[in-house]
């Protein structure tokens, strides 16, 4: 595997590849890496010859009072599994090398208002911006001809998803299923700030959104009153909820009768832990409609 | 010489350029070409095996009041001239090309405060934020090698140098002097709005900051001093002055006595046509500094 840390070392290595005519495939990361990254680096592989993996904790995605600093940082371990995943570039930029006028002189991108004001975005004000911000940042500097992205952040997949449509990059998304503990927790580098009982307790989120989708595929039509049921259930069991909603998987607007593809999200805190999950749901058509 | 309307059909023509080896340019024009445009395209072939010219009336890089609805739209003529000039692949998008899910809801970039807060972004807020949207798009959908602009739009062609660096685009950035008409004139659509004799009158522009930089080359230290009688000259020859401002060339802010390469840069108004320019000037060394 490659180390790339500068501009200088990925444009030149990504252009050889590409005047090679092959495929790339970049999976951005901020490290801390865990089987859910490494089944984005397995998804990397089979879309095309090379892959890229970036690793950096990018700033302008965190909000205030968000955990930026102690955000875990595990480079020497993430090398291993990366080398071992057959990963080909790993690409570490310093803050200079992503932000070279720095941050306040730097050139923003604000993520579609419609989806990005939604959820996380009303949680996370600036959030999206932020990952916007930093992506297209990544994708100038790989040149990627695919990109993946995990589905446990549901809506940034969306944010990236329509960034590449609306800009009109030349890149395909791929998207990769949450992987989960066997609790049934996401997997997420944010899950070292729990104990190990916190962890198996923690895996109640899961089960209390598979219930909830089980209610909306067995054909409840008062999705309202699913959210309200599912977020009760959950502060039953300890955890504080900041949002569940149940919202059309395209673009996360609330759903009509007649969308079928559903996404069940919920984002709630165990202590002072936040976790987010996401799972899908279909809803059952109407007799008649 | 090709035509593209759709991203499909730019991401293919260029697509198949790239595997080939060829390096490509790309011109971006709001159309209404005149010589100043040719003279961008002459480069773009010096520079590259394919030329691109865009043709893009950019909604969002006009102001409120400004002239969108009445900016010359001249398509038919501009194609006999890019045809003649050796230009390949003409990329002639709609709205719903450049914006598909709408200028509301489209992602939008922020150019760089410091760069971009100056002169031409304090008379014209908003000016370069929209310049920086729609040229990202330019450059995903075209993917140039090389990218093209007018000296003419001075600021502007600083504000997308620091964003190709900002951003990381692998795209090399040339500038290209302005051309002008026998009285000086910068070449510009907007000379459409005068009447002939007001094109010469115009040209009075261009004679006094020419004798501003006269007197910051023969050794003026006073540079404020130069701004005023320049601005009171222009005055008195009937144009108004929106600025008119000697700063260093690489960044437009205000210089020191060791900066040698400077600019002059000018915004009036003939009538009602706004106009600008600018000229290079370089200041002499004091003795003992």
């Amino acid at each position: 595997m490659r180390l790339a840390e500068t501009r200088e070392d990925i444009h030149s290595i990504t252009r050889r590849w590409r005047r090679e005519g092959l495929l790339t495939a970049l999976v951005p990361t901020m490290g801390n890496l865990h089987e859910g990254h490494l089944a984005l680096v397995a998804a990397a592989r089979h879309e095309a010859d090379r892959v890229i993996t970036s690793i950096y904790v990018n700033p302008t995605q965190f909000g205030q009072g968000e955990d930026f600093d102690s955000y875990p940082r595990t480079l020497d371990p993430d090398r291993v599994l990366l080398e071992q995943a057959g990963c080909d570039l790993l690409f570490v930029p310093g803050q200079s090398t992503m932000y070279p006028f720095g941050i306040e002189n730097g050139i923003r991108l604000l993520a579609s208002p419609d989806l990005s004001g939604r959820l996380e975005g009303r949680s996370r004000p600036g959030h999206f911006d932020g990952v916007v911000t930093v992506v297209a940042r990544l994708f100038n500097l790989a040149c990627p001809d695919v990109a993946v992205f995990g589905e446990k952040d549901f809506q940034q997949l969306l944010v990236i998803r329509r960034m590449v449509e609306d800009l009109g990059y030349p890149i395909r998304v791929v998207s990769v299923p949450t992987v989960r503990e066997p609790s049934g927790l996401a997997m997420s580098s944010r899950n070292n700030y729990l104990e190990p009982a916190d962890r198996t307790a923690a895996g109640d989120l899961n089960a209390v959104m598979l219930a909830a989708a089980k209610s909306v595929e067995s054909g409840s039509k008062d999705l309202m009153g699913v959210e309200k049921d599912t977020a009760s259930r959950l502060e039953g069991l300890g955890f504080r909820v900041d949002y569940v909603a149940v919202r059309r998987a395209a673009d996360l607007a609330p759903p009509g009768p007649a969308d079928r593809h559903l996404r069940i999200l919920a984002a709630v805190y165990w202590r002072d832990t936040r976790l987010i999950d996401n799972i899908s749901a279909i809803q059952v058509g109407i007799p008649g409609i």
